[in-house]
């Protein structure tokens, strides 16, 4: 707390401000502010460093992509220990996946920070996965590949990477759980409320009911995502029962 | 050394070669052999761990050539400030070529160390760059991300990674340094002898004199390299004289 104040106290509220938004983002605390600034700033804002070098976040995607790929290969390499090189190459692709990079720079709202020329609704949709690598690099930048790492599992492996999606064993777990409690005949409801608590992007929880009863919790930036995410932590919880 | 002893004395003499040479190859003290074993393992050999998966080394090629290509992103990214994204992909795949990976597989002399069922003579080029591979793959499962980064910095990028060399500015340092030589009407000869040292792989070493004094040395694996190692270093030190 100490550190967050003198880091308040020695920069601008601008500063400041973005200091305690990246670090909401980041789920740690960031050391070295420009790298990021870096991070956020895009080609139309025409910014220089002092040797002259175009500073914006294209350098960085290139070393967040590459780190990105890394990390998650190596975690299908450890969870599908069954899977040969083709097969991993495969579901690595399908993490990767620029629409899926894309989802991820959204749910963070990275473009909230992003420093440009043009307005943000020009953007296409790549900006958003394009601010995610480049968040990524500047992380391992600034703190190394262990913070890349824990990054990368919070925000992309927990809520993303699940193997049975991948391989299209399950596309949805909310159809799942719904087909097995009309075949048990069990009565289920999703309770949703919207819930942004302190943070600066909207969140909504959700409470899963199987016979009247509590089972799980989703919580995540989209109604239809957090009912996904208490879908599977019920298909989880029950495995047994509902394979 | 103890620790060195200890895996000696309980292992079999087979395991303490190996041992042995790995760590020559590495440069550091291996602690997982089991995973270097498997790294060396081809599929021929039809080995199976012990869940019935294939224990072949083609897992591991898949998780060292992400790791390769994320350690030389970074080492580009860093020494070349001014290089933009596109730039920084097109040196990556000069490095990470299967021309080259070859290349430095064979420099190490991995296949002498294969467990296959097929003759080592049968074996196509590009087994070569798929062991190295394999090897830092195992290399991050044993000892982590900065065990790999070593091993590439004194592997790879120390000998073979040179931003000039791969702009295409130099294509030989040899040609060079003759050719200035020459211009400036300096003698040069190069020296050159067979050197195993106590290694397993026979390695050359040269001294470069400039008008009779030595003004540089090299050490390879073969001639040619360790000529063209002791012309790069004088071109270094020269560097302001020979341009």
């Amino acid at each position: 707390m100490k550190l967050v104040q003198n880091i308040l106290n020695s920069r601008s509220d601008n500063d400041g401000n973005f200091f305690l938004a990246l670090k909401k983002i980041l789920g740690f605390t960031p050391k070295d502010l420009d790298t990021y600034r870096k991070a956020f700033t895009h080609r139309s804002a025409n910014k220089k460093d002092s040797k002259g070098n175009p500073l914006n976040y294209e350098r960085l995607e290139f070393l967040g992509d590459t780190m990105l790929s890394t990390i998650i290969s190596y975690h299908l390499f450890k969870e599908v220990p069954s899977g040969d090189e083709g097969y991993l190459t495969k579901m690595r692709s399908k993490v990767v996946s620029r629409e899926h990079l894309n989802e991820l720079g959204k749910d963070l709202n990275l473009i909230a920070h992003i420093d440009s020329k043009i307005s943000k609704d020009s953007f296409g949709e790549n900006v958003h996965g394009n601010l995610f690598e480049a968040l990524l690099g500047a992380i391992y930048l600034d703190r190394g590949y262990k913070y890349c790492e824990k990054f990368v599992g919070r925000r992309v492996i927990e809520p993303y990477v699940d193997i049975e999606r991948l391989e299209g064993k399950i596309i949805s777990y909310k159809s799942y759980v719904i087909e097995w409690c009309q075949k048990e005949k069990r009565t289920f409801r999703y309770e949703v409320y919207e819930d942004s608590g302190n943070e600066a992007i909207k969140h909504f929880s959700v409470k899963l009911f199987i016979d009247g009863k509590v089972v799980s919790k989703g919580r995540a930036t989209s109604k239809k995502k957090a009912e996904e995410q208490a879908s599977k932590r019920a298909y989880y919880a029950f495995q047994d029962k509902m394979q």
